[in-house]
């Protein structure tokens, strides 16, 4: 039975998972079993040790099974619900935006600050770093006086460059250069520079689904068309619907999120990753990739973004404080080996530069070691509420509900019964001091209407839990009726 | 001789104006002299005398005659150099930018931080607000604590939106709503805003000649096209130009300056206000209103923006904190009614909202009153540092230059002998630690080859008076071989 097919031309890891995925899904292996140790898998499979830790590796990431110190790989106990799966398979059209004045209601309902906010993915919240900040600034002030006053260079200050140069060395080992990078007003200015750099008015820009709403409205705004492109939970955007996508339509750019994308969570794993910037230099098709949330995987590493897989292709990177540590600073970056001559010529001209005393205050709190030290305090207190998060919802939600499975960031993603429509929920939920995202904002064609977002970025409190019941408790009457 | 022609179409007072200047020209009204009294002057010339005091005020603010208290209005004493003029008076054509490179070197040059800066024209290092700022701030950050390092709403902080609407109260007696305030990322960003509400890719926008290099950029880096239209010292853009213009190109807005321009200074009189909105009417063309310098006038006063001169006309005004209290804060707004939902929804788009802390100090900067006094003291010292550059300007250049003259602001801009190449005269000056702004970055096509524009916004001391000397020198000698 478990013999990989060595002629087949899917890789042979993949083979390895799926064979055990299967065992799984029928029952042969059960939580808490363990999985054949290295060995014995490699002459069962008969494929070489490496290719079986490959594969039990991936299944970890994907939390299918755990590693064990001294013992090995067990059987993951999963939560009540369903992973959640795509719904829709088909290459899709390029469309303008079709859910403009939800996303508005959205906006203004979720901006109200008595709301219990499971709306808001901001995450830094739920770790707040305010003292420390306030403390460096206060400092900064006291020693910068009246430069902290005038203009930053365009590019920003040299200081914090070099400091998230010297991060992204620190975190995975990548050599970028410091002038590769442009300070932004936070992580959505870095994607309308990139996007401007890339593409113009009437341009087709490709984009995950379901996607960020804040990319939706962007392609929007500069008077272009999305095209949505099929995302699975375990790879990400699906590389061969992406293929298909830039042999029907004149794709321009596509706007990915590689590393625990918003709404869905998911993580490229490196191979998908390599296949995608295959692909982009094949069709010659820029790729604008979110990275906001990168510092935020529970288990506290980085991936590499694709922009440093050393291909070819045309790639700008968008990176942020706004989810790690102070989102009302206003301060993200591009990096781009490609476009940072186009990409500081448009800053100049789209808002001059950005604030001088923030970039001044966070480049003091990476040297000093503080940026590190909180990320370190702050996924764990994330990871945990994603637990509560998941287990409330497995306790008060329907069976039917599938949910995704964030390995990091603050979001999590909801398949209610299908008679439920998010935005009816969000209506109510707002007359009950609740926020929620529904899903018809994360797709141009508001097509994820029985889906929502919801937030475990904040401090965990009784409110939220009497919030995510309630939120149960309105799903298991809508889906009853 | 002075009797005005009342079948003639244009106003009575400026035949009024016309008189007086032509006696001052032809030498029979002499500086120091004193003009003939409001009643002398409504029997002489047969027209009433409100008519009058309506000339007289106007030549006051064209600086061509001065009142003094219970005596009358006298000839002023003109400086040594001639008042610039418009070089070019035709209806010019719709052009792409041709400067772009000069306008990175010149960037790249003036954020040298060790140069004389004569070349930024950010006047608030004149007076600085720091050390109350900085006070203001720390309040905050102690008071907001954890809130402060959150996501402002995307149209800002409502207690700054209020304290704007006062302000415009307070200073022109117009009443403003908060709710038609968007807070920007400086007054950059709230150009990009206004002009992306109103027009997009390929269309065409008339400007000032010359005009801020910022708003060329700008208007490049969106795909569309400037058009230029003749601007003059007294009246700002020339009315009848800027028809012919709408008579012959398809203009979808217009970006002005109308008070205070950058770099000529120009503030546009009321009723000249008021035929351009006319015109604005009657074409149904869009005004992006550039209102940065809308605080600076020497002489206290506030013009009326365009918007509120009770016209239907579509119009949108632009101001900004960057020249008067800190531009490093990066914070502008946009005033609209007509287009404050389009505006909010390109700020959520395009950055999602302004550094909240900023925000927070500026809104107690300007209900504690000290805002109001820091302009009190700002004003006067510009206009001091103003009063020295043209008197250095007097001396040390050549006698054939020509100076704008300065009635608020913190720029000087400076037609310099036909010889005098100004980017070789920037390149020299960088190499002797000096910064100007030539130019050619003023216009798309590059034209002001001669002409220079220098700042006395910042602390003046003797190296500021050595550079404009060294600079004399250098035309002198250039404009003799």
């Amino acid at each position: 039975m478990l013999n990989v097919d060595k002629q087949n031309d899917t890789f042979l890891y993949r083979q390895v998972i799926e064979l055990i995925t299967e065992n799984m899904d029928t029952g042969t292996l059960l939580p808490g079993d363990r999985l054949p140790s290295l060995r014995k898998m490699s002459r069962t499979a008969g494929v070489s040790i490496p290719t079986v830790r490959q594969a039990y590796v991936e299944l970890e990431r994907r939390r299918r099974v755990e590693s064990r110190p001294q013992s090995g790989f067990y059987v993951r106990h999963q939560a009540a619900n369903d992973i959640v799966r795509p719904t829709r398979t088909a290459t899709l059209k390029p469309v303008p935006l079709r859910c403009r004045s939800l996303m508005e209601r959205v906006y203004d309902g979720i901006n109200n600050p008595d709301l219990v906010p499971l709306g808001i993915a901001n995450p830094s919240m739920a770790k707040p770093a305010a003292k420390t900040l306030h403390r460096i600034m206060k400092r900064v002030m006291a020693r910068a006086e009246e430069r902290s006053l005038g203009y930053a260079s365009t590019l920003g200050e040299p200081a914090l460059r070099r400091q998230i140069a010297y991060h992204y060395l620190d975190t995975i080992g990548v050599q970028v250069e410091p002038d590769e990078i442009c300070i932004t007003n936070g992580g959505q200015e870095a994607l309308l520079l990139a996007l401007t750099a890339v593409a113009s008015k009437g341009d087709v820009i490709a984009v995950e689904t379901p996607t960020y709403h804040g990319m939706l409205e962007l392609i929007d705004s500069l008077g272009m068309l999305a095209v949505e492109v099929e995302t699975c939970p375990e790879e990400g955007v699906v590389t061969s619907v992406l293929e298909r996508t830039f042999d029907k339509y004149p794709v321009k750019a596509c706007m990915f999120s590689t590393t625990l994308g918003n709404p869905l969570g998911v993580t490229m794993p490196d191979v998908d990753r390599e296949r995608l910037v295959g692909l982009l230099e094949k069709y010659d098709v820029a790729l604008i990739e979110d990275d906001v949330y990168g510092d935020l995987r529970f288990d506290g590493q980085r991936s590499v973004p694709a922009q440093f897989l050393g291909s070819k292709a045309r790639i700008l990177t968008c990176g942020s404080f706004s989810k790690t540590a102070a989102s009302g600073y206003r301060i993200g970056w591009v990096v781009t080996r490609n476009y940072i001559d186009e990409v500081a010529r448009l800053k100049r001209a789209f808002s001059c530069s950005s604030g001088l005393l923030q970039q001044l205050t966070l480049a003091e709190f990476m040297a000093s070691g503080d940026f590190a030290r909180h990320l370190k305090s702050l996924t764990p207190v994330l990871q945990r509420n994603s637990e509560r998060m998941l287990a409330l919802v497995a306790e008060h939600f329907p069976s039917e509900t599938r949910t995704s499975r964030p390995v990091g960031g603050s979001v999590l993603w909801l398949e209610l019964p299908k008679k439920v429509n998010a935005e009816q929920l969000f209506d109510d939920a707002i007359g009950a001091g609740i926020s929620i995202s529904p899903g018809h904002i994360f797709s141009p064609c508001a097509c994820y209407k029985n889906f929502m977002r919801l937030s475990f970025g904040h401090p965990w409190d009784e409110k939220t839990e009497t919030a995510i019941q309630w939120l149960g408790h309105q799903v298991c009457k809508r889906a009853s009726t």
